[in-house]
């Protein structure tokens, strides 16, 4: 099993990504929101590019939510931040989510044969997940604003730290899955002190948003899996035999 | 001292350089060449970009060497093995270097109010340069072929921690150069393994050139630091009172 890492968005042209089962990684906010949203129970979470095209979508049930740079979009009900995906009333609605970074990388990422929202959150159950595809995976890391972020390369370590755990078969990493890798296997213990010293960390904690932090570098939350689907319609992977994942693991 | 590293060479646009000490790290082989030919007394290295600029450029006592894709340009004296540069005819001599990353990634460093030349030879070296210097630093991994390199990063993170060990004033770094130094700091007993597998190494194996990477990965065997001055030209960095540095360390 191939693993590739890349560190931003902007760099996926650059590998060809057909055929792979691809993680999209943006654990500042917006992966963390969208598998928050589908163990509340959401139906669905929606990725989309811009906020025009967000605010044209017409879907029952659903909510509009979503940022550009870190502050919620004028007219939508919700912003990024995974606590306002965790109410009662997220059952069964539909979630249109458009983020500066995150969503863009999950519509970059849609040529590939699958498509998943990985976080610490959800790691084990990532990896679960990839070990049952079979394929190559590629490991996109969403950046912040075009740039490497620190949160979401040490979460692509951990999940190759993961897929070392659970893979039946060999893995081969490209350079900078090795690196994250090493980076992430030395420092599992001290992984929220690492994150919160990030750059995306530190502008959110200027905007008062320091809990949003805390709760998305708890590892292993969460046993769920959203999956990317047609229309960038994003929900629960089942597996391979409709079973959720938390039998898997 | 803010610390920056970008993980390849097509990457340093979105930063500005200007006004920074800019470090280029092309471990396998470009700046440990370069290091090297200057520790064997070589006057000068000149960085050129294309195999035509360095044909037609006309210097005296000098020697055309480099390579495209790890190998010899025809009709070049030598290639980019450090072991070329060795010599003790090289003393003396100015060398017209073109190499597909490495000098790409000096000439688009120019803009930097100075531009060293790093490589694991001459970590403790660099970071003796960079404090005296006492500017805001740029680590430019000049990367394998666009994409990011292990041994160039895990050699910006050795560097890092250098500074750590040398610099009298805090250090800041962005999240990439955190990941690198966390890498880095981890795994300094088994840097020559890690680069062993690194993407570049192994392609430097195919062609017989291990010996090559176990030369290249051998921390503080040397003193110099290349400095680039007007025209590409690589000499000697003396510190600021015209000192070898190893007087200063």
């Amino acid at each position: 099993m191939q693993v590739d890492v890349v560190g931003n968005v902007n760099e996926v042209r650059r590998i060809d990504i057909a055929g792979r089962s691809a993680v999209v990684i943006d654990v500042l906010r917006t992966t963390s929101t969208i598998v928050t949203a589908l163990a509340n129970d959401a139906a669905a979470v929606i990725a989309v590019e811009t906020v025009p095209q967000a605010k044209q979508m017409t879907v029952k049930d659903s909510i509009r939510g979503g940022e550009r740079f870190n502050k919620k979009i004028a007219g939508f009900e919700a912003g990024n931040s995974p606590y306002e995906y965790m109410t009662q009333d997220i059952a069964g609605k539909t979630v249109i989510l458009t983020t500066t970074d995150g969503t863009r990388a999950l519509i970059k990422a849609a040529r590939a044969k699958h498509v998943l929202a990985g976080s610490f959150l959800n790691v084990q159950a990532v990896a679960a997940a990839l070990c049952l595809l079979r394929r190559d995976v590629l490991l996109l890391c969403a950046g912040d604003q075009d740039e490497f972020a620190l949160e979401d390369g040490l979460c692509a370590g951990c999940i190759i730290e993961e897929l070392y755990r659970q893979s039946l078969f060999p893995i081969r990493l490209n350079d900078l899955g090795r690196v994250l890798h090493q980076a992430a296997a030395q420092c599992e213990d001290t992984l929220p002190d690492l994150v919160r010293v990030s750059t995306g960390a530190r502008r959110l904690e200027k905007l008062g948003r320091m809990h949003d932090v805390t709760y998305c570098s708890q590892l292993n939350l969460l046993d769920c899996v959203p999956e990317m689907r047609e229309d960038y319609r994003m929900e629960l992977f089942r597996g391979m035999e409709g079973e959720r994942i938390s039998k898997l693991l």
